[in-house]
């Protein structure tokens, strides 16, 4: 078992030592770790080391020269100059709250980037603020279209945060397609099948086998297949890399950079790096805060208190079950997967600190 | 087999008779009949009775005083003043393009409106201005969240329209259950069953009955159950809902007011009217107009020739469907449904107007 302040501490020291000045590490590890507190763990610790071979394979740059190169005062286009995304994604939701506190609103669209964490980490930072938040990135290709054995999208994640006033704030974050990446990797650790409708083999045929991603098969977008509306959860994907992508000059569909460094950046990228999307409203900008506030605790309450099918399954809020497991961790501490721990070990071995 | 003129022409008498002044005659003809022009025979024409009876119900104002109530550069709540959805729609779309022009983005939240018939056509609209286009609308409550069998949401649909270059324009429509009300009234006509994953009964259990609605059961949200994501499609719903309704101070979640005059309205509404959300994002607050548009196309290129399944099923972007269907119609003419057309032979004779 390992406290948060472990977890976070440490992934601060890899940062530094991959060369990152003190406050982007700050940033870097609050927003990975953000990830193990919410119970993403596919996102968090897990995934240190393979920031390290990006870095190491020169695909990130350690201290970048993150900047604004075009705006106009309710937009801007962001080049994160192959910064970590976890370092790009908060300074690029800033830039958009900056907007939001003068005009309203904010939105910008980031090129140049990398893998940013999870998506609702950044949308509520916004929440701080009194503000709604919304986060999109492009991703890996992995998934394929209503009717395409081809894999053209990422799961391509959306989050939304809202801020309610006693009751704690609606934060929906989810991916577009049926399942994230990483519930299929649980399955495959567990060498179990996968509900029909998350995934297709190589030559788009309907599959249950987890390791399918793996054999040149596809994820399938939010509905799985046609008749279950899979085209909704590909307009959703295609959305996401359109705003995060072609908005900004990054490198969009199945050219989108893949995370791991062993696959070789295409060389014909129509962009620069990985794109994410970034909104911030304030909710003053449309209603007196506190009139807001309570008819946003009375919706939560609705919702919570809608007849459930079980009734011990009350029907939960967007965020709900991130919250819960934060608040036990933060008691319990962080259990991790053996190969995880050995992960960080050998990170630790590597740059001479402690784990 | 009528001509596109005929349908239009018909709706622009019957809103006329109802007090509605010339402009708004023709901007909510023009809205109505996009749907059947589109294919989405469920919200046009079809629908004219429905609009009639909400106005002899005193629940649509003919001659509304559609204003703004609250704005800052980028924002604006708008008071529909119970006037026509297909009114209130266009104009607020028109005051989201307006702040767009000026700084960047536009966005707009409604509150006291009516249903304006497809979200794609006021998100469509922005095209015209090389922007993109954004539209979304609460309804009435007819879906179960994950987990309930109390209906709290409706079929919330969202519009996106991304202007292109050369290629038709990328336009996404859907609403964000499984399947549309619209889609079910087909099979109930056909006397046909749902496949899994659309409905369930009364006590929350999986059904394939079409009439599982009306016997007090609901429509689910896209997933259709909680391990294929119907989770992601009630967070989607819940945005439509809080972005159309809280934002605005309309009336939200179960609260929404039907669209059909015989269910009664609320009498705790916590609102006023439906909500709607419309957003503007002028394309060159973000790229020069043209290096976009060049993206966008070569975006829509590579999708369009992603391998496909079955080669004679090639994979689709978003808008296409509908295109092609605009297009044969144009042609060949509408062809309506017996009751749709006998509702339309009522209306004239109300009316004394041709049809």
């Amino acid at each position: 078992m390992y406290t948060y302040t472990q977890l976070k501490d440490f992934a601060y020291q890899v940062f530094i030592k991959m060369g990152c000045p003190e406050s982007q590490a700050e940033t870097a590890s609050l927003a990975l770790v953000s990830a193990d507190l919410r119970g993403v763990d596919s996102h968090g610790v897990a995934r240190l080391s393979g920031y390290v071979r990006l870095w190491e394979a020169n695909r990130i740059k350690p201290n970048p020269n993150i900047n604004i190169v075009h705006e106009t005062p309710s937009t801007a286009v962001v080049d994160g100059d192959a910064g970590l995304g976890l370092v790009v994604g908060p300074a690029a939701m800033k830039i958009a709250m900056k907007k939001a506190k003068k005009v309203g609103t904010g939105w910008v669209s980031v090129k140049n980037s990398n893998h940013f964490g999870i998506a609702g980490y950044h949308s509520m930072l916004a929440l701080e603020e009194d503000m709604i938040g919304i986060s999109m990135t492009n991703a890996s290709p992995l998934v394929a279209p209503t009717w395409s054995k081809e894999r053209m999208l990422g799961t391509n994640p959306i989050a939304v945060a809202i801020p309610a006033g006693k009751e704690p704030a609606f934060v929906a974050d989810f991916a577009t397609t049926t399942a994230a990446n990483g519930k299929l990797e649980i399955l495959q650790r567990k060498q179990e099948d996968t509900p029909a409708g998350w995934v297709q083999d190589k030559d788009g045929h309907p599959s249950t086998n987890a390791f399918e991603v793996k054999n040149g098969g596809a994820l399938l977008p939010l509905g799985g297949d046609r008749e279950h509306g899979s085209h909704k959860g590909y307009c959703l994907g295609s959305i996401v890399d359109i705003f995060s992508a072609v908005l900004s000059g990054a490198s969009y569909g199945p050219w989108a950079p893949p995370f791991v460094s062993f696959l070789p950046v295409a060389d014909d990228m129509p962009g620069e790096g990985l794109g994410h999307f970034f909104g911030a409203m304030r909710v003053d900008a449309f209603q007196p805060k506190d009139k807001f506030k309570t008819n946003m605790d009375n919706w939560i309450k609705r919702f919570r208190s809608a007849t459930p099918i079980d009734e011990h399954k009350p029907v939960l809020i967007p965020g709900d079950p991130e919250r819960i497991i934060s608040q036990e961790r933060i008691k319990t501490g962080f259990n991790l997967l053996k190969p995880v721990e050995n992960d960080l070990k050998e990170l630790a071995e590597k740059f001479e600190i402690k784990f």
